[in-house]
């Protein structure tokens, strides 16, 4: 006699997209305190959504900065446990005049909701709330076991979510993460990530004498800085575009032949990608497809450089120092810490007498990850995606950095399956952000089908 | 019975200074137009100090800028004829509150006479002016011909000189020019200057994309422009610390090994020197001393750099575009167009398919200056010097430019011969400029001599 799941959802699909907009309209900008009250709103929205769906023991836990919400339902002995994981603080709104309607008046145009948050985490992670939901109200039970666990500072580094994670260990306990966030790379291309990419900084700067000093009468008998500098910056790179710092690609770890026949298949449109930010051509170590350089091999990138005089006109001085930020974007298994090392020991081991060396190396890091592609929990999101989409997913590596995948693999041992019904077009981050009806149909489709297909898998954590 | 110029010197000494002190008092800055009157006021007062000696055709000439003052005489018929050259205007006073004693509230302390323009170039353009006066006062004649020439601009480029040098040259004629301006290197050993260092300055920009790009999310798929300038940069020199743009130097003229001698032979405190600008070691192009690579040697510096993210912190980005400036200071007889173009031409060559390469030459130039350690007003000074101070002058060049060397022998077809009795530790351009009275005693000592041994030596024009 009960009613489907999926028919509960099509028929709440209405009050589904208000329960959207009124999350949308509680302005939890993280990054600004004056918003802290608005944060704390959002938590107690998603642990009132959480209970509503029949998550009893769901609550909001305060931590040093802003809450935690988690909840969970373990009443599936046998089967697999998932921890599901999303946030819902929001970027800052600005340059609010740039917005078509106000970011925190949600609206919808053209099946397009749109809104700050609106793909950027409050409507994915709505998903598996949801769809929770549909699955107790009509079946009373869930396929699998599950555990929410939703923060609000994903958008300023989630500085405290580590240490909640460490103290709540056994609450969390799961046998892989399925992520909310981590929006898909392209619309019109379905997707799963395997891996993204770390991070390490360092900034590099050379002093020679105390004040800039004129180019004529000391022109020739002291250092320039910025000759010293731009001889050890160069020499960082071989010419074929490689890091020639020793060491660097020592633990790289190799990437299957099969994945790279699969990028290369990815169909990609090389200079409208190139138009669209306003390059001429592509650039970087030879040897491997532009898509590859992003996705699978490390760089080593000049953030900024100064040193003297950068005012309109000449200033003939012999600058007093100069200095140059550095980042690397690392893959799996390099090790962040090591890498900054090696190339602060590369300008160690080239400076000249003459210049005084201050190598500045950042203590925070980020550490690059990658999930076996045979891991059962991405497999099946593969499949999934297929048959919702009609297409065949692709595999896809981050460019940038996603913290959470190597900080639930540091601190639990499991691995993360991002399974995001955002694109990367929706301009998260930017004005106008928005979310597509479709892709929140599709998402909620696509969550009912992982839950029950994965009851019927074995999961081993990998 | 009449008394000789050396007593009238003595015996006028301080109304002399009285009237330097006056001079002083006139704020003739040439770079404020708030103190154009000033300047101009100064003109009028150096003009009239000329008619008080003697020289009657004496006169204020406007020009597009400041005024310039002549005058001249040319009563001794087969007698060497020297152009005198000095400036009145002055520096800046800024920090004004850096003075122990206001800027042009001249006052003597311990021998020293400060104020704004005491040293560069009030103080030592007097001293040819006094001299004459002297000797048309006790002798009613003066031993050679003599034409005045001071500016008003000098402390700005000197920007409408040459074309009143242009206009001018008929009045002008004269041998040589016989220069106040041109400080003597140290105070502790006379010296005369045997040549300057020309310039020539550009400025390369290297743009690759229209903004700043994430370096996750496109890095490794897109050109660093700071990579690409500073591999360009990093070319212009050999590891020896020569200069690697080809033609650099083909014109360089040969030193002769006695120049480098005498050279190798001025007592010089090379730490003192380090320590006095702050540096830990010398550099520069090996094979040459510190002297060598400041005086004889062209440079290629870098004055300033920028590029991408410079503030506090670390900001994952690919910079948009990355530059640099760059100056020359070039020896004879280096061509300041040519060498600029050849640096240009280096960019050119190397740059990469992915950057878009911008360069801006700068279309002023000053040109390197040399004489003849020969030259006979030269030897003179020498001759003068030495028994002036009891000490043998050295031979030295400027690093810096000094561009009215060039500017004569271009317009003119003469030399001119450094004769000044500033001294380079004395602040100009600083707060609390003095010129020592022992200095402004010596130069009239030295300026009398040196007009009635002139007339004894035959000039060519070198």
């Amino acid at each position: 006699m009960g009613i489907s799941a999926e028919s509960f959802l099509s028929a709440r699909r209405q009050a589904t997209i208000a329960e959207l907009m009124r999350f949308i309209e509680i302005p939890s900008v993280s990054t600004d305190p004056a918003h802290a009250q608005d944060v704390h709103q959002a938590a107690e929205f998603v642990a009132k959504r959480l209970i509503d769906a029949g998550i009893v023991d769901a609550r909001v836990h305060p931590t040093a900065g802003h809450p935690v919400v988690t909840g969970s339902w373990r009443h599936a002995p046998g089967k697999p446990t998932i921890l599901i994981y999303g946030h819902y603080d929001v970027q800052p709104p600005d340059p609010v005049a740039a917005w078509t309607s106000p970011p925190f008046v949600p609206v919808v145009r053209a099946d397009r909701l749109f809104g700050r948050g609106a793909s950027d985490d409050k409507g994915p992670m709505m998903i598996p709330i949801k769809v929770t939901e549909a699955l107790l109200a009509t079946e009373g039970a869930l396929p699998v076991n599950v555990v929410f666990l939703f923060e609000g500072e994903e958008e300023v580094g989630s500085a405290h979510l580590g240490e909640f994670i460490e103290a709540q260990a056994a609450l969390l306990a799961a046998d892989f993460v399925l992520s909310a966030d981590g929006a898909q790379w392209r619309a019109d291309l379905p997707s799963v990530i395997t891996g993204s990419r770390g991070l390490c900084a360092l900034e590099i700067r050379l002093d020679t004498t105390g004040k800039d000093l004129h180019s004529g009468r000391h022109g020739g008998a002291i250092a320039n800085p910025i000759q010293a500098l731009v001889q050890l910056l160069a020499s960082l790179h071989h010419a074929d575009g490689s890091v020639a710092v020793a060491g660097f690609y020592d633990h790289v770890a190799e990437v299957a032949h099969g994945e790279r026949a699969l990028i290369a298949a990815i169909p990609f449109d090389e200079s409208a990608y190139l138009q669209s930010v306003g390059a001429s051509a592509a650039d970087g170590e030879t040897g491997y497809s532009l898509i590859e350089r992003n996705w699978i091999r490390p760089t080593l990138e000049f953030n900024g450089i100064y040193g003297g005089y950068a005012g309109p006109g000449k200033k003939t001085v012999i600058p007093s120092h100069a200095g140059a930020k550095i980042t690397c974007r690392l893959v799996p298994d390099q090790n962040p810490h090591t890498i900054a090392n090696a190339i602060a020991d590369h300008f160690r081991v080239r400076r000249t007498a003459a210049v005084r060396l201050t190598i500045d190396v950042e203590k925070g890091v980020a550490w690059p990850y990658a999930i076996s592609p045979t891991h059962p929990g991405l497999v099946l999101a593969e499949t999934i995606l297929a048959e919702v989409t009609g297409k065949t997913p692709a595999r896809v590596r981050m460019g940038a950095t996603v913290p959470i995948g190597a900080l639930f693999k540091r601190l639990l041992g499991i691995n993360t399956v991002f399974f995001s019904f955002a694109t990367a077009d929706e301009d998260y981050h930017a004005p106008n952000e928005f979310f597509r009806l479709t892709s929140l149909d599709a998402g909620l489709t696509a969550w009912t089908r992982y839950f029950r297909a994965l009851a019927g898998r074995s999961i081993q954590a990998v």
